[in-house]
């Protein structure tokens, strides 16, 4: 039974993929992508190079050895407004290998925003960026699946892809069995919206809505996605690190954070952090109403995004671990937090201590973590900082333990205290299993 | 003769755009766009709507009247890893028209920025940019112009594109004869380089790098490039607002800047402000290297660009007159500066004195320049303030008068005094005039 649902799954991505090339043909006749494979990177400066710009950073002094990004292979979860471009931009840098992930179609809905176009509507989002991203550039590996990670044999998939891939040797070869370098959750605001309706805020208990809409705290990000939450559990798991990125409804402000397990704060350790804005809240609808979205907001969110992740991989600049952007004030907070030692992730408790074991056998100076300086004083429990958006009195109405942080961030909500059938009427509706069953699985994994 | 010669060039025009549309024909086939003109920006929330998730920007208390992005038209000089961007993000949100402006074609060696693909390669930019940006919205209104702006004929026909242009109408028609609404400077790093070198920065006595090398002071950024300088000339004869962006030949930092005639300072009160870089001057190399681009920053800088320009034209938000980008270290510096009482050049006084008689006659609130607030002091000639990433020593080695800066930013040059003939040897290339005729006949337009 599970066998052959899963044969028609196949059958309907084989269709899905056989359709795509069909359009495509049409759309663009020959499909001549313009150019042909490059085995190695070249730093010769022709107008044929396409990475003599790329080389020159070598030359400039900013990075050591750029050819060793055909080495690194990146896994992006949500292939939307934010995720298309990092994908692009990743592709344009000559990335070893994009794994991408999404289950959604494009829509003309989504023409205000870059990368896609008219002629792509109804196709699959994986299936229509691997395509345009081939052409732009042959010499990257993709692997894409179209499919929702959130539902549970879909999010074992996913996580064995992470854990294993095949990544392009520095000889130009293929290394089998390697795990993914990093995965970046890309995951847009609507659909982020319609996956925390299902899972995490429909019923009245949940933690989120109710406390923040009683204490007027930020709600325009979404809490976290059901991706967000899952490739937490995944990557605190595996200790694999990750970058998240989220852009506000009101498409006005963005932040990416960079998550390495053990050694910053993850999902569970306190609520996930977004940019105040300082937008009146009685202007803005909460119910039924279709977020906005800015092509300009997504491509900033995107290009420090790809940013941080060649900086992380490259080993140049400074590595940001948050920072957000507020588009009405051209602002652009960042911190740094440290790991809850009672974090309710037990495998993030277990990173955190791995993580201390790496860092006492480091020399000293190596062991600091990268960005103390920006830690002024820690009196709470979340080792974290500064003046708060939010006024006391709003802390005190809100439910859950709300940290004080630096100036234009601020929590997406706060959790109360959770109780067991709060979450028990809860489904998943990809699936049909009840979300205790999808947290049980996981559990076991 | 003259006419004759212009009778050829339109040939080349011609055939440019012929050659354009038959390699476009083979890579797209029958060029289906994939939709079809809207006449009125609908709010409807269903996924065939392009403009929902924008006009949701009302609902959400962000823009008040989104629709009126329609009846703007911007002028973007340059369609490289910025301009091209910038382009597709104003076409993404509807507006009215866009003139593009640019003599380069496309290669593969651009490839390792947003927007060009392979096949276009050969084609002029603004041809493959228009045919691109018509399929991903056809309701944007196109004109644009393969040549080079700095060479007399053109600048004549530039300045009368910017001042005279066709606006569509806010009941759907067009209303002849109306200026454009804002020109954007997007000249990228390495045409500009080779404009200056051509114009500017050739003779050893020419304004520029000898005071520069010797203090030791940043020159990564070209200081302004020929289409900077004479876009400048432009905007402060016909009083029109501009932004200027700019990303450095290490791919790390960026900048944009606004521009208003009489109110901010031009180019000509004072050198360009560049983003300051903590790089190590003796790993860069000064001469016959390639510039180096990332598509991050470039992104990052559009967005920004764009941002500012929706900020501008749909009076929302904080409209920022300098915002710079250090890519090494996730810092984002801002200031305003007022303009030079003494500026050299007479239309930016003109400017000033026509700006002091609106701020007058306006109601007292409204007439304090915007960025007032970010002025600390003003104990120097050019209204500027803060501390400056320059040492003492070299501000005092240096020939020119140096500003005291914010931190994170400095000036591309010092301006040294001039005399008469270090200029008199230089040539522009293009018209085969030298610059002293190509600066008397501005002089007498």
């Amino acid at each position: 039974m599970a066998e052959s649902v899963e044969r028609l799954r196949q059958r309907v991505e084989e269709l899905e993929q056989e359709l795509a090339r069909e359009r495509i043909r049409r759309s663009e006749g020959d499909g001549h992508c313009g150019r042909t494979r490059i085995q190695q990177m070249s730093d010769e400066v022709v107008d044929s190079n396409p990475y003599s710009r790329l080389m020159a950073l070598k030359r400039m002094g900013i990075v050591s050895d750029y050819e060793r990004i055909r080495t690194y292979a990146v896994a992006i979860v949500g292939v939307g407004g934010v995720g298309s471009v990092t994908a692009e931009m990743l592709t344009r840098c000559g990335i070893g290998k994009l794994l991408l992930f999404d289950y959604d179609k494009v829509e003309l809905a989504n023409m205000n925003r870059l990368f896609f176009q008219p002629y792509q509507a109804g196709l699959s989002k994986v299936h229509a960026a691997e395509h345009t991203l081939r052409n732009i550039n042959p010499d990257v590996l993709f692997e894409v699946h179209n499919y929702n990670i959130t539902t549970v044999e879909h999010f074992e998939h996913f996580m064995n892809r992470i854990r294993i891939s095949y990544v392009r040797g520095r000889n130009g070869g293929l290394e089998e069995g390697q795990p993914v370098d990093l995965v970046l959750s890309c995951v847009d605001n609507f659909e982020a919206r319609m996956a925390i309706n299902t899972i995490f805020l429909c019923s009245p208990g949940c933690p989120g809505t109710h406390s923040v809409d009683q204490a007027g705290l930020e709600l325009r990000n979404p809490p976290a996605s059901a991706s967000q939450v899952l490739g937490l559990k995944a990557c605190n798991e595996l200790g694999q690190t990750w970058m998240e990125s989220g852009v506000s409804e009101n498409a006005v402000s963005g932040h990416i954070q960079l998550l390495v397990p053990g050694e910053s704060a993850c999902f569970a350790c306190a609520p996930p952090l977004v940019v105040a804005s300082n937008i009146d809240e009685k202007t803005l609808k909460r119910e039924g109403v279709c977020a906005a979205s800015l092509p300009t907001t997504m491509g900033v969110v995107a290009g420090i995004l790809v940013q941080n992740v060649l900086k992380f991989l490259l080993k140049f600049g400074t590595v940001s671990f948050y920072l957000g952007y507020n588009a009405m004030q051209d602002f652009f907070p960042t911190m740094f937090m440290k790991p809850n030692p009672q974090c309710d992730d037990k495998n993030c408790r277990k990173q955190q201590e791995e993580y201390k074991k790496r860092a006492a056998a480091l020399p000293t100076q190596e062991a600091a973590p990268r960005e103390e300086a920006e830690v002024v004083h820690e009196d709470n429990e979340w080792g974290i900082e500064l003046v708060s958006e939010v006024s006391e009195e709003e802390l005190k109405n809100s439910s859950g333990p709300v940290p004080t942080l630096p100036e234009g961030i601020t929590v997406a909500y706060t959790v109360p205290k959770k109780t067991e059938d709060s979450v028990s009427e809860v489904t998943v509706e990809d699936s049909g299993e009840s979300l205790e069953d999808l947290m049980a699985k996981m559990k076991n994994m």
